[in-house]
Protein backbone atom coordinates (compact mmCIF):
# COMPACT_ATOMS: atom_id res chain seq x y z
CA UNK A 1 0.00 0.00 0.00
CA UNK A 2 1.19 3.63 -0.44
CA UNK A 3 0.99 5.33 2.14
CA UNK A 4 1.98 8.18 1.68
CA UNK A 5 -0.85 8.68 -0.91
CA UNK A 6 -3.00 8.27 2.27
CA UNK A 7 -1.86 11.67 3.59
CA UNK A 8 -3.72 14.87 2.38
CA UNK A 9 -1.33 18.12 2.16
CA UNK A 10 -3.00 20.93 2.53
CA UNK A 11 -1.56 24.18 1.90
CA UNK A 12 -1.74 27.05 3.79
CA UNK A 13 -2.95 25.08 7.07
CA UNK A 14 -2.98 26.52 9.91
CA UNK A 15 -1.21 29.24 8.84
CA UNK A 16 -0.15 30.81 5.12
CA UNK A 17 3.20 29.14 3.44
CA UNK A 18 2.73 26.13 5.49
CA UNK A 19 1.70 22.52 3.75
CA UNK A 20 -0.17 20.74 6.69
CA UNK A 21 0.15 16.83 6.49
CA UNK A 22 -3.11 15.66 6.86
CA UNK A 23 -2.76 11.82 8.72
CA UNK A 24 -6.24 11.56 9.32
CA UNK A 25 -7.50 9.56 5.91
CA UNK A 26 -5.14 7.07 7.46
CA UNK A 27 -6.53 6.43 10.80
CA UNK A 28 -9.98 6.16 8.85
CA UNK A 29 -8.81 3.48 6.55
CA UNK A 30 -8.24 -0.07 8.55
CA UNK A 31 -5.91 -1.17 5.76
CA UNK A 32 -3.43 1.72 5.85
CA UNK A 33 -3.86 2.03 9.90
CA UNK A 34 -2.71 -1.67 10.29
CA UNK A 35 0.25 -1.48 7.89
CA UNK A 36 1.69 1.23 9.58
CA UNK A 37 1.11 -0.12 13.24
CA UNK A 38 2.39 -3.20 11.92
CA UNK A 39 5.57 -1.16 10.76
CA UNK A 40 5.84 0.73 14.17
CA UNK A 41 5.52 -2.55 15.98
CA UNK A 42 8.48 -4.47 14.18
CA UNK A 43 10.44 -1.29 15.40
CA UNK A 44 9.10 -0.96 18.63
CA UNK A 45 9.41 -4.55 19.02
CA UNK A 46 13.25 -4.83 18.28
CA UNK A 47 14.19 -2.07 21.02
CA UNK A 48 12.60 -4.02 24.07
CA UNK A 49 10.89 -1.01 25.63
CA UNK A 50 9.29 -1.09 29.12
CA UNK A 51 6.84 1.79 27.97
CA UNK A 52 5.26 4.47 25.34
CA UNK A 53 5.48 8.14 25.90
CA UNK A 54 3.05 9.64 23.32
CA UNK A 55 2.45 13.81 22.67
CA UNK A 56 -0.97 14.79 22.65
CA UNK A 57 -2.75 14.72 20.62
CA UNK A 58 -2.56 12.90 17.79
CA UNK A 59 0.32 11.07 19.04
CA UNK A 60 -2.28 9.25 21.31
CA UNK A 61 -3.71 8.03 18.57
CA UNK A 62 -0.38 5.36 17.69
CA UNK A 63 0.79 5.52 20.85
CA UNK A 64 -1.88 3.71 22.80
CA UNK A 65 -1.78 1.45 20.09
CA UNK A 66 1.57 0.31 20.34
CA UNK A 67 1.65 -0.13 24.00
CA UNK A 68 -1.82 -2.49 23.97
CA UNK A 69 -0.32 -4.81 21.15
CA UNK A 70 3.30 -4.80 22.94
CA UNK A 71 1.63 -5.76 26.54
CA UNK A 72 3.06 -2.26 27.85
CA UNK A 73 2.14 0.42 29.91
CA UNK A 74 1.32 3.90 27.69
CA UNK A 75 1.97 7.41 29.63
CA UNK A 76 0.79 10.70 27.72
CA UNK A 77 2.45 13.91 27.97
CA UNK A 78 0.27 16.95 27.85
CA UNK A 79 -0.43 20.66 27.35
CA UNK A 80 -0.21 22.84 30.26
CA UNK A 81 -2.86 22.13 32.68
CA UNK A 82 -4.38 19.43 31.99
CA UNK A 83 -2.83 16.63 34.08
CA UNK A 84 -3.20 16.19 37.52
CA UNK A 85 -1.18 15.17 40.40
CA UNK A 86 2.32 16.03 40.55
CA UNK A 87 4.06 17.21 37.08
CA UNK A 88 7.21 17.80 35.56
CA UNK A 89 6.59 20.87 32.91
CA UNK A 90 8.20 21.94 30.28
CA UNK A 91 7.81 25.70 28.15
CA UNK A 92 9.40 25.76 24.59
CA UNK A 93 8.88 27.60 21.42
CA UNK A 94 7.12 25.19 19.66
CA UNK A 95 5.97 25.53 15.65
CA UNK A 96 3.03 26.89 15.30
CA UNK A 97 2.78 28.52 18.92
CA UNK A 98 4.82 28.67 22.62
CA UNK A 99 4.01 25.29 24.23
CA UNK A 100 4.01 24.14 27.78
CA UNK A 101 4.00 20.09 28.04
CA UNK A 102 3.35 18.09 31.19
CA UNK A 103 4.23 14.43 32.21
CA UNK A 104 3.21 13.34 35.65
CA UNK A 105 6.17 12.22 37.83
CA UNK A 106 5.99 8.56 37.66
CA UNK A 107 4.50 8.12 34.23
CA UNK A 108 7.93 6.24 33.83
CA UNK A 109 10.22 4.89 36.29
CA UNK A 110 14.09 5.02 36.40
CA UNK A 111 15.75 3.37 33.52
CA UNK A 112 12.84 2.01 31.88
CA UNK A 113 13.49 1.90 28.32
CA UNK A 114 10.98 4.53 26.61
CA UNK A 115 9.71 4.76 22.89
CA UNK A 116 8.58 8.19 22.40
CA UNK A 117 5.79 7.94 19.76
CA UNK A 118 4.39 10.97 17.46
CA UNK A 119 2.42 11.08 14.24
CA UNK A 120 4.63 13.72 12.37
CA UNK A 121 8.10 14.68 13.12
CA UNK A 122 8.13 18.44 11.74
CA UNK A 123 10.98 20.29 13.46
CA UNK A 124 11.60 17.76 16.13
CA UNK A 125 11.22 20.38 18.50
CA UNK A 126 8.13 18.59 20.28
CA UNK A 127 10.17 15.04 19.98
CA UNK A 128 13.33 16.77 21.58
CA UNK A 129 11.26 18.44 24.72
CA UNK A 130 9.74 15.06 24.86
CA UNK A 131 12.60 12.96 25.10
CA UNK A 132 14.27 15.28 27.24
CA UNK A 133 11.46 15.31 29.94
CA UNK A 134 11.27 11.06 29.85
CA UNK A 135 15.25 11.32 30.62
CA UNK A 136 14.84 13.79 33.37
CA UNK A 137 12.36 11.31 34.87
CA UNK A 138 15.19 8.66 34.99
CA UNK A 139 14.49 6.82 32.13
CA UNK A 140 16.45 5.98 29.01
CA UNK A 141 14.96 6.82 25.43
CA UNK A 142 15.17 3.98 22.88
CA UNK A 143 13.75 5.19 20.08
CA UNK A 144 11.17 8.12 18.28
CA UNK A 145 8.65 6.39 16.24
CA UNK A 146 6.82 8.67 14.26
CA UNK A 147 4.47 7.68 10.69
CA UNK A 148 5.99 10.84 8.72
CA UNK A 149 8.53 12.93 8.68
CA UNK A 150 9.28 16.58 7.34
CA UNK A 151 12.77 16.14 5.55
CA UNK A 152 12.46 20.22 5.03
CA UNK A 153 12.61 21.15 8.34
CA UNK A 154 15.70 18.72 9.44
CA UNK A 155 13.88 17.23 12.60
CA UNK A 156 16.47 14.55 12.21
CA UNK A 157 19.70 16.61 12.52
CA UNK A 158 17.95 17.82 15.70
CA UNK A 159 17.02 14.58 17.47
CA UNK A 160 20.66 12.99 16.36
CA UNK A 161 21.15 11.64 19.46
CA UNK A 162 17.93 9.32 19.35
CA UNK A 163 17.07 6.49 16.89
CA UNK A 164 14.48 8.34 14.72
CA UNK A 165 12.24 5.75 12.71
CA UNK A 166 9.41 7.05 10.55
CA UNK A 167 7.59 5.20 7.69
CA UNK A 168 6.92 8.19 4.90
CA UNK A 169 9.27 11.24 4.46
CA UNK A 170 8.34 14.41 2.37
CA UNK A 171 11.34 15.93 1.04
CA UNK A 172 10.17 19.05 -0.06
CA UNK A 173 7.96 22.30 1.54
CA UNK A 174 5.21 22.12 -1.57
CA UNK A 175 5.57 18.12 -1.95
CA UNK A 176 1.85 17.01 -2.33
CA UNK B 1 -8.77 -6.80 38.65
CA UNK B 2 -10.53 -3.98 40.56
CA UNK B 3 -10.34 -1.26 38.38
CA UNK B 4 -11.99 1.43 40.15
CA UNK B 5 -8.93 1.04 42.55
CA UNK B 6 -7.10 2.32 39.80
CA UNK B 7 -8.31 5.29 38.95
CA UNK B 8 -7.00 8.25 41.63
CA UNK B 9 -9.42 10.71 42.48
CA UNK B 10 -7.89 14.17 43.12
CA UNK B 11 -9.57 16.49 44.95
CA UNK B 12 -10.05 20.50 43.84
CA UNK B 13 -9.00 19.78 39.92
CA UNK B 14 -8.87 21.77 37.93
CA UNK B 15 -10.77 23.72 39.98
CA UNK B 16 -12.17 24.23 43.84
CA UNK B 17 -14.41 21.51 44.75
CA UNK B 18 -14.19 19.10 41.86
CA UNK B 19 -12.49 15.29 41.96
CA UNK B 20 -10.75 14.80 39.16
CA UNK B 21 -10.70 11.15 38.10
CA UNK B 22 -7.26 10.62 37.00
CA UNK B 23 -7.48 7.13 34.68
CA UNK B 24 -3.46 7.86 33.82
CA UNK B 25 -3.06 4.88 36.01
CA UNK B 26 -5.18 2.50 34.14
CA UNK B 27 -3.22 3.24 30.68
CA UNK B 28 0.06 2.95 32.86
CA UNK B 29 -0.84 -0.90 34.00
CA UNK B 30 -0.79 -3.31 30.81
CA UNK B 31 -3.40 -5.44 32.79
CA UNK B 32 -5.62 -2.66 33.90
CA UNK B 33 -5.62 -1.28 29.94
CA UNK B 34 -5.84 -4.68 28.53
CA UNK B 35 -8.80 -5.78 30.82
CA UNK B 36 -11.01 -2.42 30.22
CA UNK B 37 -10.54 -2.80 25.83
CA UNK B 38 -11.53 -6.33 26.42
CA UNK B 39 -14.59 -5.21 28.35
CA UNK B 40 -15.10 -2.30 25.93
CA UNK B 41 -14.20 -4.55 22.56
CA UNK B 42 -17.15 -6.87 23.97
CA UNK B 43 -19.80 -4.53 24.17
CA UNK B 44 -18.11 -2.34 20.55
CA UNK B 45 -18.71 -5.98 18.83
CA UNK B 46 -21.74 -6.24 19.62
CA UNK B 47 -23.03 -3.55 17.91
CA UNK B 48 -21.02 -4.22 14.85
CA UNK B 49 -19.93 -0.37 14.02
CA UNK B 50 -18.12 0.80 11.11
CA UNK B 51 -16.39 3.36 12.72
CA UNK B 52 -15.21 4.41 15.93
CA UNK B 53 -15.36 7.85 16.80
CA UNK B 54 -13.09 9.90 19.28
CA UNK B 55 -13.17 13.08 21.46
CA UNK B 56 -10.14 14.90 21.84
CA UNK B 57 -7.62 14.03 24.04
CA UNK B 58 -8.02 11.30 26.10
CA UNK B 59 -10.48 9.90 24.35
CA UNK B 60 -7.94 8.93 21.16
CA UNK B 61 -6.06 6.52 23.95
CA UNK B 62 -8.84 3.75 24.25
CA UNK B 63 -11.20 4.61 20.65
CA UNK B 64 -8.19 3.88 18.41
CA UNK B 65 -7.18 0.91 19.90
CA UNK B 66 -10.50 -0.42 19.84
CA UNK B 67 -10.75 0.50 15.75
CA UNK B 68 -7.72 -1.61 15.25
CA UNK B 69 -8.92 -4.13 17.40
CA UNK B 70 -11.94 -4.25 15.00
CA UNK B 71 -10.80 -3.67 11.82
CA UNK B 72 -12.48 -0.44 11.61
CA UNK B 73 -11.34 2.95 10.60
CA UNK B 74 -11.12 5.46 13.44
CA UNK B 75 -12.34 9.18 13.64
CA UNK B 76 -10.84 12.53 15.86
CA UNK B 77 -13.31 14.93 16.94
CA UNK B 78 -11.47 17.72 17.76
CA UNK B 79 -11.05 21.41 19.56
CA UNK B 80 -11.62 24.29 17.35
CA UNK B 81 -8.79 24.91 14.62
CA UNK B 82 -6.84 21.83 14.83
CA UNK B 83 -8.23 19.85 11.87
CA UNK B 84 -7.36 21.09 8.32
CA UNK B 85 -10.07 20.16 5.65
CA UNK B 86 -14.02 20.65 5.46
CA UNK B 87 -14.89 20.64 8.63
CA UNK B 88 -18.47 20.41 10.37
CA UNK B 89 -18.45 22.67 13.48
CA UNK B 90 -20.55 22.72 17.30
CA UNK B 91 -19.89 25.12 20.05
CA UNK B 92 -21.15 24.45 23.73
CA UNK B 93 -20.76 25.34 27.30
CA UNK B 94 -18.56 22.06 29.05
CA UNK B 95 -17.65 21.40 32.27
CA UNK B 96 -14.90 23.80 32.90
CA UNK B 97 -14.83 25.98 29.90
CA UNK B 98 -16.43 26.87 26.34
CA UNK B 99 -15.26 24.55 24.10
CA UNK B 100 -15.85 24.20 20.27
CA UNK B 101 -15.63 20.89 18.64
CA UNK B 102 -15.05 19.94 15.09
CA UNK B 103 -15.04 16.46 12.87
CA UNK B 104 -14.04 16.75 9.43
CA UNK B 105 -16.75 16.09 6.58
CA UNK B 106 -16.16 12.39 5.15
CA UNK B 107 -15.25 11.33 8.80
CA UNK B 108 -18.20 9.07 8.71
CA UNK B 109 -20.26 8.41 6.05
CA UNK B 110 -24.04 8.30 5.50
CA UNK B 111 -25.92 5.40 7.54
CA UNK B 112 -22.42 4.05 9.01
CA UNK B 113 -22.51 3.22 12.45
CA UNK B 114 -20.91 4.53 14.88
CA UNK B 115 -19.69 4.45 18.32
CA UNK B 116 -18.39 7.50 20.20
CA UNK B 117 -15.77 6.43 23.08
CA UNK B 118 -14.52 8.95 25.45
CA UNK B 119 -12.61 7.91 28.69
CA UNK B 120 -15.05 9.69 31.04
CA UNK B 121 -18.80 10.58 30.62
CA UNK B 122 -18.99 13.40 33.56
CA UNK B 123 -22.19 15.71 32.32
CA UNK B 124 -22.57 13.82 29.07
CA UNK B 125 -22.27 16.59 27.72
CA UNK B 126 -19.56 16.46 25.09
CA UNK B 127 -20.12 13.04 24.38
CA UNK B 128 -24.11 14.38 23.22
CA UNK B 129 -22.80 16.90 20.85
CA UNK B 130 -20.48 14.61 19.61
CA UNK B 131 -23.16 12.33 19.08
CA UNK B 132 -25.31 15.30 17.69
CA UNK B 133 -22.13 16.06 15.38
CA UNK B 134 -21.90 12.21 13.87
CA UNK B 135 -25.91 12.41 13.13
CA UNK B 136 -25.35 15.79 11.28
CA UNK B 137 -22.93 14.16 9.40
CA UNK B 138 -25.55 11.32 8.57
CA UNK B 139 -24.10 8.08 10.46
CA UNK B 140 -25.99 6.60 12.85
CA UNK B 141 -25.41 6.29 16.86
CA UNK B 142 -25.36 2.63 17.94
CA UNK B 143 -23.69 3.04 20.88
CA UNK B 144 -21.54 5.47 23.71
CA UNK B 145 -18.45 3.55 25.06
CA UNK B 146 -16.24 4.70 28.15
CA UNK B 147 -13.92 3.48 30.46
CA UNK B 148 -15.74 5.75 33.35
CA UNK B 149 -19.21 7.47 34.62
CA UNK B 150 -19.74 10.38 37.34
CA UNK B 151 -23.42 8.82 38.20
CA UNK B 152 -23.89 12.36 40.28
CA UNK B 153 -23.53 14.93 37.07
CA UNK B 154 -26.32 12.75 35.49
CA UNK B 155 -24.88 12.36 31.79
CA UNK B 156 -27.12 8.85 32.05
CA UNK B 157 -29.57 11.05 31.73
CA UNK B 158 -28.82 13.38 29.37
CA UNK B 159 -27.67 10.51 27.05
CA UNK B 160 -31.04 8.51 27.06
CA UNK B 161 -31.69 8.22 23.16
CA UNK B 162 -27.96 6.32 23.05
CA UNK B 163 -27.00 3.04 24.78
CA UNK B 164 -24.17 3.80 26.98
CA UNK B 165 -21.77 1.68 28.16
CA UNK B 166 -19.24 1.96 31.09
CA UNK B 167 -17.35 0.09 33.02
CA UNK B 168 -16.60 1.98 36.56
CA UNK B 169 -19.09 4.29 38.08
CA UNK B 170 -18.34 6.96 40.75
CA UNK B 171 -21.79 7.26 42.90
CA UNK B 172 -21.10 11.03 45.18
CA UNK B 173 -18.76 13.73 44.70
CA UNK B 174 -16.75 13.15 47.60
CA UNK B 175 -16.11 9.30 46.83
CA UNK B 176 -12.75 8.48 46.04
Amino acid sequence: MDLKNSIRSIKDFPKKGVYYRDLNPIYLNPEAFKEVINKLLAFAKSKSPNKIVSIESSGFIIGSVLAKELGIGFAPIRKYGKLPFEVLRAHFPSDFRDTTLEIQLGAVKKNEKVIICDDLIATGGTAKVAAEMVEELGAKIVGIAAIAELDYLKGRELLKQHELFTLIKFKKQNEI
